[in-house]
């Protein structure tokens, strides 16, 4: 079979991008955007995340299954810079787990929904030989923000750090130095959505496009810049690093780079404004947005970079 | 493990059925509503489907699998007396699965939107064992009917006639007298949800509570006591039977009721309404809605009767 991307073009070529009418914008975002009513805007996402290809029970315990699966679904709300409102959860369960496994699992999602003020409206639930946790996530916003509209000039704007995610992934996998490195391991298993600064961004920044970080910060970059035909230049050196990524990197830049350029499933915010503003904490301007081409630049010379992300379907 | 009710019974007790601020109706429907203007209903419904449990791909082709499972949502709307408009679709997918095996599939599942007006805006892909179908659908109504609203004395009403389906899948399983029954066949492979005679029953009958046949007839009509708190006596005499059903039961009274009253995954709906009205085909009057208890009333006999349905968690 064909890559996560492959099979995702088919199916936007099948399905086309935008409604008839004009009034849906579908596949190619964060969220599909609906117009429910005059400068008024639904926000639809959806995720499926299964036993095996998206949490390994063996280190993750069911309620970090279930409040992940809600983080990154939250993520995608805020990504699109709007406020998360109901949830709908499908879960695929095996006839072994007990009732006490469930209500672990399903205290996992409320707890992530009731931090970030989200209603769980409905869903369904199956018999399943592996664990499946499929969720539905509607927001709205005044104004959407796409992948789509940034400009040559703009400045690109991180929030927090990255690189935590997949430090934590690799040690619960080798299961070594785990209580060393509490914040990887946090990180990974129980990652945040934005909800403290989305407000911050919106206010102060009017961006121009923005994406939530689940397939790494160069990936996720990469998908603003192809859905806005731009490039992109990173200023290395601009890019904060987790005291954590320090210490296990040994302070190497290249490694501490690594980490940070390329860990998934993080659900920081990148976003491009044209405004400078440097005046937030854990809002960090890392590079613009160029006409092509995709650029780190380290100790003043630009290397040309080829973006990399998870896929899903790659890994057997 | 305990049955698909009392789990989903449990998960309301933790969720709870409304959201704080009151705008939000949660589990206990076929569709949650939320308020999204003044007498305006955004309606939100998931469901999952999982190879095995759902579906059996050794009889069911992958374009029949993607059609039932939309035609199973777009029914959730249509019973919450709404539009379809928009749906988020995700798949997770067996890697042996070639890129026209998943065309077909993702064609079945459009061919069901084309047909009832939805847009497939988003959703999710993943590496599966197991095909999993997991839909979630949004419409809208300006007045939404839940199924807790039935009154004593209200007509009870049912689209079309049930059995097909059953009848269909015992077929099927079979491998018998396949091309002798095609319409029963073609009900369990690719049913269809009421749209044509949706706008008949809210123009005309302004029903008091409404539910779309996925259990079963006696068991959905059930769900709609349940919530309402009363109780119903149908008319054995006035089930309506297909032809096919006669010819399979050849004219047995109690076999042809036993299909009708407990076939699943019919999508007809059933609603109660204070209207007395026989004059539209496909809609029938079958019974009445009481203060309590669930009788059948067959040769001038009242028989008190047990609800059953289908529960995916208690067959093995």
């Amino acid at each position: 079979m064909k890559s996560e991307w492959d099979i995702i073009n088919k199916i936007r070529q099948l399905t086309g991008e935008r409604s008839q009418d004009g009034k849906i914008a579908g596949i190619g975002d964060d969220c599909a955007a609906y117009e429910i009513g005059k400068g008024r805007y639904g926000l639809f996402s959806a995720d499926i995340n299964i036993e095996g290809v998206h949490f390994d029970l063996s280190y993750t315990s069911l309620f970090e299954a279930g409040y992940r699966s809600m983080s990154a679904n939250i993520s995608d709300i805020f990504a699109s810079g709007g406020k998360p409102i109901l949830t709908l959860v499908s879960l695929g369960i095996d006839s072994s787990l007990t009732e006490e496994n469930i209500e672990a699992l399903y205290k996992g999602i409320k707890s992530c929904c009731d931090k970030y003020n989200v209603f769980i409206a409905g869903g369904d639930i199956s018999k399943s030989e592996k664990l499946v946790i499929s969720i539905a996530i509607y927001g709205e916003a005044n104004q959407y923000i796409s992948r789509e509209n940034a400009q040559v000039g703009d400045y690109i704007y991180l929030t927090g750090n990255t690189g935590l995610s997949k430090l934590g992934l690799e040690l619960l996998q080798k299961g070594e130095y785990i209580s060393d490195y509490p914040s990887a391991v946090k990180k990974h298993l129980q990652p945040e959505p934005q909800g403290t600064l989305i407000d911050i961004i919106l206010q102060n920044f009017s961006p121009t496009a923005m994406i939530d970080i689940s397939d790494g910060m160069l990936s996720d970059l990469g998908h603003i810049c192809k859905e806005s035909k731009k490039g992109f230049v990173i200023e290395g050196g601009k890019i904060p690093h987790h005291s954590e990524i320090y210490k296990f990197c040994n302070g190497e830049k290249n490694k501490m780079l690594d980490y940070s350029l390329t860990s998934g499933e993080e659900y920081e915010l990148i976003f491009t404004s044209k405004i400078f503003n440097d005046s937030f904490n854990n809002i960090t301007c890392i590079g613009r947005i160029i006409e092509s081409g995709f650029f780190l630049e380290i100790d003043n010379s630009l290397r040309e970079i080829k973006l990399t992300g998870y896929d899903h379907f790659s890994k057997k």
